[in-house]
């Protein structure tokens, strides 16, 4: 049990357990009341990234509901638009019954949130064993497979294609479909983007994963495999997907096939079970689908963008400048391959994504299409419970550091030696920006410079203040070295015409 | 416009606005998605408070409704169980209008929180003013008062009482009714008590006012006056009130008339016009209603109570016990008439609470029947602002602290000199207790002996550390004179067993 | 209790009861799943037209949540948006408690429906009477008055008042302010005109009540009440109104003040005691005013347009037509001054609504603002067993006979000889006249000249077949006097081009 | 385009429309308002029925939102809790892509109703054709299959059984399973019960399909397949079947897997899918799985408890009795495999059910677990539109008929011959039973002998009247040859102590 000092931590934290330990479903226990209320952004925030969580909150007497109990309140009706079931459990006897019935539906299908509300009073009782029944909890839901009908007309649109290209999205993550998505590609050749979950899914190193070269593949496409990936804002509604592409849509759940955009062939299930079928069927059918000459081709492009990027986050200016910070990060990260990299901010985070790798064998998290801030040292949490031997590093911008930095001192008590590097421009960015574009002016866009880095000293951990790029990483480095949950408060400058942000 | 570090702090702020200023409504605006789930606490709070606030809430684009934008979601069906109203506005002529709709409905009857979901595009569009309707928004809802035959029939009642008391509950405070209640309380002496909202307003010298006597004022009386008291968990739902007392009810609403026991009396409307109505037809109809007789033997019981009690906060032990550190914590606060005092916490706040006075022309504020913690900084940010030349005093747990502490950096930033204390007991007391005694076990009760101080020093306050009970006080008036952002950390003994805490 | 043939007749019965039995509350019990479902139309319907009922629904067994038994489903979710109050019983004890709670809410303010749905087990279980608390159900709450002071404002503005008016509507009745409002007129003699429910609470021979200039008055006034009369769609949502006239709104609550155009004045309270005080004002302050030379200019214009509409009605065609059916219902009905008129239709009901007198000592009763059809046999069942008596007639399209027809059945098991006539003119009159206006063509608007008078003599009541328009009359004499339910079915012309309907 | 009399049965309708016509989905479009809240209960019915349909509201325009339109509520809301998706579309162009959306929802996972509210503005404005995105509809998801690994550890469980059987169930129906459920039964022979929608899969000569040996089967199993059966009410909550049985389970959808029980394996996919893959390893493991011997032990016993029941149902007695008036029915039925029979009422349906068989060719449709009385009619319209040249029979308690009794009026409208057959034993059956059970006395249970044959005929139908129990069969032998829509009305004895009943 770990006790933190905001219970909005507790329902992060628990978004974070799920996706870090798949197949099982992290739980957050809060209390009546604000308990409830306070843990209402980590729900929201796990329904929209598809994170299967359990969280299971308190209520007065079951004797005295609806008489005004402290704490009393309607959590059940709160819960319910964020969560894929919520209910209340008035029968101590049948509590383990109502917690099977939570988790079937937070896993099932496309992820999400469950809430069970169980009164004080029934929590206490003292109920005999033999009359209470004891389900299996299944985390796992059986695995699904598309038809084998539908699996050959989407290889027959893909032997007509000139041009394909697949995104991988947040589905092949819960379906922890990472290594049939890799036979399928070694098969096949597609060029591959990544976003939401889907990112990590393929190692950077892969020769088939791009990345500074999407908008064109996109407008240039034929036929777009949809892995997983969602058409929301993210992918623009998908009205960047030329009108005459064919779309081949993988996902879990026929929920979300069609969703903005129609699609032409619809594979649901779990997605490693279609990737498989989709292997078996062009070695059965000995379908040969080769799009290596196309991939070489967006390959040369990628090369030739990515060297015109460089040096552009060159600058040793001081104040630091946030595209060194987000390079100087971004190297650091690439020196181990099993690093867990957290994003909690608005451009620091967006420009940091853009440069920073995801490790090999490690993972990128951030809170998904939700952009809630305040993920970082909830996430961080549970990342270092799960691997105690890895480095977690959470990229903060200022403004984001400010809703739960005070978990350091979770960390702190159950010496989690979790790292925040924070890009502190004393300003608001996301806000920033656009009130200068639209307004030419400003309001309630300016922080301090403020000492994150002696708040958390004084939380009992390690702090680091940077002001010259070249400080950067061995400030990291001690920052690891000293065991401590540490935070590296590197100080940029504020520059309100920054152009590098948006969206992760 | 004051931006804060977590959206909690809006809402928190709006209510407290809302209680300091009366007449006036709290407003708070917040983004779409996280920022609206980040508001629901305070939201929730002032639900159970009481207290009228108005949130506004962004979107994504109402053309793109449904489709999956950044940080869409169903907020106005998350927001409907904790306010008076929610609703969205599609039409951007029409903003005026649901503003005032907005506010009808959190200012009417009980007053409570209103919601309003205004997409970014309908925010944005330029309409032309001979469009739009300007509705008068009114506030203050106009007067009510109850009918002369029911007043009438209160007297009666009253008229044959022995051992009447009142208990002056939140309505009273919503309804500006002190100086009508001083005005009864003048001719007739009733002894009374108050809690809720209710405390306050009665200034703490009144000779009408008790406080410890009260258990026995209420199991002994023959009638009660429940002036704006409602029958919650607080009054023990009304079972302590003897079964054959009569009960005079004054509400705002006939919706809390005859909650958890009958009224004999009921008196609907605003509590300062039935207290007037009540002492004209006293006037008008020559009534002799005269308690001053029991108020001085209950005056003897209290002076006896308070007496015993004397002594018991004495203890000179390092670690400081906590009844030493609310003695030294009222004694300070017995100085200033004006100082506003806010309690975030629990076992620290409610024992300070029983020996804290109520600051004469000054304020007590705590968050109410949802037993928030939290509410510290934030209630503080507001009481500074609509108060900038008084004291505003936070009494901390330290747990309390760990939620919104963060919004010291707030207060830095508007340079707002709000000062806080905490009783640092390294616990989390309210859970500690309950579990030593329920399993004679404890798990996840244990906090640091953080160094708050240090990080509101590192925030850019003013820090005291504070192991002595003499030297409480000095580094009270220390803070207070920095002129800063101040904590007192003051560090207690973790006592385990300590008996003295519960609900305000 | 009276068991219906469809459970939407017990919500439309207990709707009409509240109308019928002022201070006491309509109930209706249903059985769970489609027992509550049918019931929802009666609900929504008491919903918008602020009738206070208490539905209580069953439910599968309480030790059964949530696993699927016969009828199971969520009721209270079903019910919230369209009550004033929805919750469940899950404690056989408390079953007292609830109700008062649910009858507290629905007569609160502006009155409503509320919903208790109540487990089958929980309401057969057996407990100890001494365990139970009886609470006193008040289904009259305590009254209010507005302040003396908005008294004054409004008296003020009257003064002013040049071309006044006043507009009784439904809280008029709620409010039983007859003659309250009568008293005030009798000194003022303010032209007054009635909507909603405000219909009857001036006897149709009053001098001030006025019906044909109303567009002319609103257009011309400069002052106007609206008392009980809320701007919605049957006031142009307050846009005739002018711009420069002033506004003093008589409301039960302040939830509707204001609603779609600001009010000068407003006086909140029961309009009873809003009326009694601008009365007593109006003496004590010794005001003149008199506004018997605008009332008697209007009354020259009333009789004029009385008189141009004579005649028009007067047509002996066979087929029957409209004009003439509802000229000599109105003649029929201005015999007896006791009679209840119940409207039941579309255009049948609105044309005829403008020609029948409203029976002195009688009611007129329609569905309100949801305009829901198939009130008709229900709101009679209810006034039968509230006067039996008295003659009860329904008005009814031929259309919406269909919908509660078959009630009949329940007044013949009841011996309740309610008497409808309807005016059979074969088709969706509100349905046929739009699609010729806007498309020109004709689309699932026919009915046949149904035999609904047989019909009824097969359940087991009287039936009448009428054709030519001499015949209505004798036809509704010999239906009331054969003691038995009974129905009149005049065979109309079938006019798609017919102008005359529009909502009542 | 049928309009019928109460909106009451478009919902019903649509209901069975879906049923007959398996991959469509069924539409009703009703009028803001009443025509919502009428439709409710079918829409509450299709939910637990897990029936697919699309219910298109009006509303007030989007102009006046929140203004009090006539007619205008929050149908959303009150939606939600009985669909599957309910939202509103508020832009003309996107009409269609919300009907996609809508549908989407409605046909995916276990189906169920979708609700779309346009308002009446939006439905009528003009767009041009180019804006307007026409997603395509698909009214039939994406197969989907369970993987093989299941189905091997499913088959492991059926060849270590000894006394398998199997329940069929709803699913098998909406996933068109009959084909490949049928093959399944002949390579295993294992013993088949139907219930819910599963009654019909079967033929009802199929040696594998049994009836009255169910509780004894269930109670002797070793294993049990739930072929798209659900543990609820109808299963006694899976409590009869025995602790150490083994259950595998194949569902449409996860969600229901495990309600109530464990089960050992579960394949989740469309059930056709899932027996395919079942057959298909049988054949490609060379399994051996044949339960012939146990089927045929089963077929004795249910031989013999059938030729128990003869002689019960002979009675000449008259008034007829129940079981003669349903042995009757099943007679007729009996000659006509193509026949759709329709099942409405309490007492006459269940004990109907009992004995007629299910047309070979044909269907029977009745409610489903939300026993919702007055399907018959609304269900009969849509099944003769679908199938003109078959009869359609419905069976009816009289206390049911006379909920939509009224529809008749539809069917001749439309020309529509459907026939009905009333039990009538002027009763409230279910209520009369239980309460001489529990209470040995009665209220409100009594209907009349009411002559619905000649209602029927006023609505322009044809007529039969029935007192002898060998006069049923002529009579609905006429009552077919009539051409018409016709009514069987049969006098039964009002039994009081009647103990066939129960549910279906």
């Amino acid at each position: 049990m770990i006790d933190v000092r905001h219970e909005q931590a507790t329902t992060h934290a628990a978004d974070a357990w799920s996706r870090l330990n798949p197949g099982k479903i992290g739980v957050a226990v809060v209390t009546a009341g604000p308990g409830v209320t306070d843990s209402v952004t980590g729900v929201a925030n796990a329904w929209r990234a598809n994170s299967p969580i359990l969280v299971i909150g308190g209520q007065g007497p079951f004797g005295n509901l609806g008489r005004g109990s402290l704490q009393e309140m309607d959590h059940v009706s709160l819960m319910r638009p964020i969560t894929k079931w919520a209910g209340a459990c008035y029968d101590t006897e049948r509590i383990p019954e109502y917690i099977e019935l939570a988790v079937r539906h937070a896993v099932t299908g496309i992820p999400g949130p469950a809430f069970l509300e169980i009164p004080m009073d029934i929590l206490g009782n003292d109920v005999k064993d033999e009359n209470v029944r004891y389900p299996e909890i299944r985390t796992t839901p059986p695995l699904i497979s598309p038809q084998r009908d539908e699996v050959t007309k989407a290889l027959d649109v893909l032997e007509n294609a000139k041009r394909p290209m697949m995104m991988a999205g947040t589905s092949v993550k819960w379906s922890n479909a990472q290594s049939s998505m890799q036979s399928f590609l070694d098969k096949t050749k597609i060029p591959t983007y990544a976003n939401g979950m889907g990112r990590g899914t393929l190692p950077r190193d892969s020769e088939l994963l791009f990345n500074r070269t999407r908008r064109d593949a996109i407008k240039n496409c034929d036929v777009i495999i949809l892995a997983g990936c969602v058409l929301d804002f993210r992918m623009r509604f998908g009205q960047s997907i030329p009108a005459d592409a064919k779309i081949i849509q993988l996902e879990m759940d026929n929920l979300l096939v069609g969703q903005n955009r129609n699609t032409d062939v619809a594979l649901v299930g779990n997605l490693a079970c279609s990737f498989d079928t989709l292997s078996q069927v062009i070695d059965e059918d000995d379908r040969n689908i080769d799009f290596s000459a196309y991939a070489a081709e967006l390959r040369a492009q990628e090369d030739k963008l990515a060297e015109a990027l460089q040096g552009a986050q060159a600058s040793d200016a001081v104040p630091i400048q946030l595209p060194r910070f987000c390079q100087e990060v971004a190297d650091f990260v690439a020196k181990d391959d099993e690093m867990i990299v957290i994003g909690d901010g608005g451009d620091v985070v967006a420009s940091s994504a853009k440069v920073v790798p995801i490790p090999k064998k490690g993972m990128w998290m951030d809170p998904g299409p939700l952009g809630t801030l305040g993920v970082g040292a909830p996430f961080a949490l549970a990342a270092q419970l799960t691997h105690p031997d890895r480095k977690v590093l959470i990229i903060y911008g200022d403004g984001a550091f400010g809703l739960n930095g005070m978990e350091f001192d979770t960390a702190v008590r159950f010496k989690l030696p979790i790292v925040g590097i924070i890009g502190n421009d004393a300003a608001w960015g996301q806000m920033m920006r656009p009130q200068g574009a639209i307004f030419g002016d400003y309001i309630g866009v300016d922080l301090n410079h403020t000492r994150y880095d002696q708040m958390v000293e004084a939380l009992g951990g390690h702090g680091e203040l940077v002001e010259k790029p070249e400080d950067i990483q061995p400030a990291l480095e001690r920052a690891f070295a000293s065991g401590k949950p540490a935070l590296v408060n590197v100080i940029l400058e504020t520059d309100r015409n920054y152009k590098g942000g948006g969206y992760v």
